[in-house]
């Protein structure tokens, strides 16, 4: 049942009661992160999905400023009911490397004053991979899983519960790269750079429905400069947490990256994670993917952390995975739209 | 106080009452394997430890096997009440190696014919890992852990709980190498071979005192044929359960190991778990040891999983581990023999 | 002086005597391979270019093969008094791969039935390295250096003579890649994974003006297959030789290339080394190219060979190359066509 | 026919006419070096060895440098008659690591003060690479090459003329480790860890008969403080340069190496190059050897340029190396003696 209906910067925003409609399983794992923020948001307002809990993982930031993050998050949009689990402080093996300033030193734009004395008893005591591992077995084949971060939590998951991947209804990753570039190092994106070894596990091991979000995905499906001030303009509670976050963070800053001209793909603001989101919640917004097999490279000091696709099927691997290509734009921008609407109870 | 006393093959065997002293906490864990058996009985034979539990990993054998050998271990032992944890069933990256047949296929030298149909049932429900945790989070700087396999659970332990490490008393392993050569690999030794990131990350990251039986460590320590002899020829349920495992295994077979002559070390029998056991038990039965870092190498076609001394403090590491290398022949036959005297019930 | 000028299959074709202009200089190191014969056929029909010397490198075939090849594509050109010399029998490190079956066995797809046996005879007795050296230092910033192939005669050149480069006039490679893919492996294109070292080497320390024509940009400007068999139809003794030659080869059958769908690049026939002589005789044929550093990753199962394109600047190199990204098909064609005029006396 | 015959330090010294009798043929590859001064010295006084050619490489300093510490060595010694060939300037793969400062920044202790301006004017202008091939095939199987230093120069020549190694009578190594520790790197010494590729490509490609004076070879065979004092205060021309050379050495000062005490092998001091020409001169020097296939690792951190030993057959090679065990202290003591008592027409 349908209780509000808006139009707002020309965009239709329709929030459902959770009561009516059958909703998707949902566990987000994140390192927020502004971009996992904007994408919690447009999760939390999906009428279709229901989030059974997020986990936390090392990323953006260190693992407890990204719990503090996502409870925060929660509690603009008022979602608070939603369990969070803190998950792994640092990648597989190996040193943690520095973390990214990119959304700044604290994940979200070193803008907020106060920090929530009490944010730890507003975790859950589970470790997120005990948490991901029981609530998968308790709704097996149900669950789609989507991966914001490094895919630390997931490889220890399937460590822990080898069955654990058999049961998941679906993955959907941001993270990875298609054409031997990338941004954090010469050939790899962040996400996969953080953690080579977990990006090979999960893509090797997790026989799951997989569709990924890659870096070159987000990048040649950037947004205007124009739309990013719409949305930040937003006169809601989320609106104007969202205009905070960005205020001072370079990596949303239309004049920073301007002057720091993207040699790839040009003009245009990304909001990484909030893609693979966009995907988990509606299929239709991917209007065409690569379907093949993809492989890690572990080793080397230009491509430790590249993803590679394997079109010409060299690699003999029977498990292919959804590479998307190109995005229905007009859906992804209302979807943006729809999750600053927040508070929104669904 | 003292139950039995028996002068048994010139060993002084006695077993005392668990309510009679101070005793220290155990946790082993295992890819049981012969000399595993071999040290589990050991260790349940002594009278100075409490084993809070013992945590199956993959190794010699895969996992559902290691833990069927550990219960069988156990009811020949009549320590049932021992809560045996299933663990690691692969590496921790990368895909599993054959398993080892130095211990037969189901790593206790393939000569059992009925295995216990409710094996699962046996089993405790919880992960081996969150096992680890827990016993070391409830009893903090008490327990000793004493690995004697692959160190996969140890390296997930402490990726889920950081601070598994701090809340160990110490850890002793059976595993790695001391001068560049190995039995599995070139340069390598089976359980750092089998997992060389796992042996790294604990390496490199549990600080507690730890104390390691290198692979040269138990070959420089080898027994003479008439000991094993005399060992497996002890009339009791531990003795005839070692002489029928031993019966078909070339590992414990004086004419193979004689005719496939050892070029580096010469003849004689080598428990190689049973080492690390005994250093937990006495530790008196190591006579000199090495002081310095180690760290284990990651890479190369020879060398992946060689152990690497730093004597000469190149690696600039703060953490040293104490690497042993003399024995006390006389005190280890004797905790041997003693192990071979169950049950006895502490 | 305009010797002969003849329109055919609308190609205009010049033939210059050698005395009337002033001589661009050139090495040409060859794997002949069908293109690299095409590509030697171009050059020996270039008016503008003096061929100091072939030197001859394995690659495509063995290097035995490779210079009875190239002998013998001079003779079909009549120019005998081209110097010949064997260099590099296998890659700089490691060992030699099986050779590529792409132009068959030989080099020259398998229809050759008369080898010269005095085919030894006819080469330079000075080997290639070595004469690339005295050839460069007696013209010092004269001289082109062609690479049509692995590049270890380039990289020994310079450890015999760290100078070398210094003294090139410019370097023309074919080989390496641009994103991500490949051809011989998932992520490598055959003349750099052949021998990565050398290839690393020379884009390491040939400071000299150096343009690449890689493996996309050759494959992105394919030419029609009507092209080919107006190409191979030309009733000359070049043209008679080439149709030979391309008539069993898989490589240059429009059938098979069709039938193995290429799904980076579509329908068309590649003349990968023409590409890079094209270049050099005419260097309006490149169109459109990228400035930039570019590294030869070193290690890795999947992208050993690959070469990456620095166009953020993140390896802080100072010496740039010239990519090549777009090609002026017409004079391409022109090109090609005039090189099966032969025998032309410049 | 004898000429001359002293008791000097207790030590008889005999000098030769090089008519008198058939002499060994020697390339002596060094990268001069104290230790490769005093390896020389041997050498030229050794009456059964006719050097052929004396050839350069980087190693102790730059490839300058080396060459003028040969041309001095020989002028010294009154040997000026034997060619000096320049070789390589860096390793065959990967940048030139910072030069040892074990004997000093010019190789010879820093003590010289007046270098030769016309040197390079004595120097052959045939490369070194060259020069080696050449000597070999016109004295096939008569040669022994002695390698001193990094083994590229060797790599280069089998490179260029794969048919060098066969030609070669014996090849002996002063390099590489057997025991997985090193001096320059954790695991790796010094002439095998300055060039790994081509210690690799030595020991894997050059199937003479090998003989190997390894790291610990020289180590375990230290010589006592009390013999290099008597050693250097030979009052003659070489002595007294040997004496100023070492004057500020602290890899010859005995005070140096006590403060620095050696945990592996104990005080004295160590002439490594001088084991290997040693061995040369007369192989009953050496007592005892191994027989068994080697290989280099190429990868690690740790490893990287690691000999290992392979005397278990896991690799499967057929050609087998000597690899140097145990020396004959007194025989030893003689040929260092005899090298001092330099000028000493053979």
């Amino acid at each position: 049942m349908v209780h509000t209906s808006r139009e707002t910067h020309g965009v239709m925003l329709i929030c459902f009661s959770t009561a009516t409609m059958a909703q998707k399983l949902v566990i987000i794992d994140t390192d927020a992160g502004i971009d996992d923020a904007q994408a919690i948001m447009m999760a939390v307002a999906a009428p279709s999905l229901q989030i059974l809990g997020i986990t936390c993982c090392f990323g953006n930031t260190d693992v407890d400023n990204v719990c503090q993050n996502v409870l925060l998050v929660l509690s603009v949009c008022e979602h608070t009911q939603i369990p969070v689990f803190q998950g792994a402080a640092g990648p597989l093996v190996g040193a943690t490397k520095a973390f990214s300033d990119h959304f700044g030193t604290d994940g979200l734009g070193d803008v907020l004053e106060d920090r929530d004395p009490q944010w730890k008893e507003k975790l859950q005591r589970e470790h997120a991979v005990n948490a991901m591992i029981r609530l998968v077995a308790t709704n097996p084949k149900q669950v789609s899983l989507v991966a914001l971060g490094p895919l630390t939590n997931l490889a220890l998951a399937i460590r822990l519960d080898p069955s654990f991947q058999q049961n998941l209804k679906e993955l959907v990753i941001m993270g990875g790269n298609m054409e031997g570039k990338g941004n954090v190092s010469l050939c790899g994106e962040f996400n996969f750079v953080m953690d080579p070894e977990s990006a090979f596990i999960v893509l090797e091991e997790y026989l799951c429905p997989t569709r990924i979000a890659s870096w070159e995905y987000c990048c040649r499906n950037k947004l205007e400069w124009e739309f990013f001030e719409k949305l930040i303009n937003e006169d809601t509670p989320a609106g104007r947490f969202m205009k905070m976050i960005t205020s001072k963070c370079w990596g949303y800053s239309k004049e920073a990256m301007l002057s720091k001209r993207d040699v790839y793909f040009g003009p245009g603001f990304v909001s990484y994670d909030a893609y693979a989101v966009a995907a988990c919640i509606d299929s239709s917004v991917v209007t065409e993917s690569i379907e093949c097999a993809v492989r890690v490279e572990l080793q080397g000091e230009l491509c430790r952390g590249m993803m590679v696709l394997d079109q010409r099927n060299k690699l003999n691997k029977s498990h292919r995975v959804s590479v998307m290509k190109t995005c229905d734009l007009t859906k992804f921008r209302q979807l943006l739209m729809a999750s600053l609407k927040q508070p929104c109870r669904k």
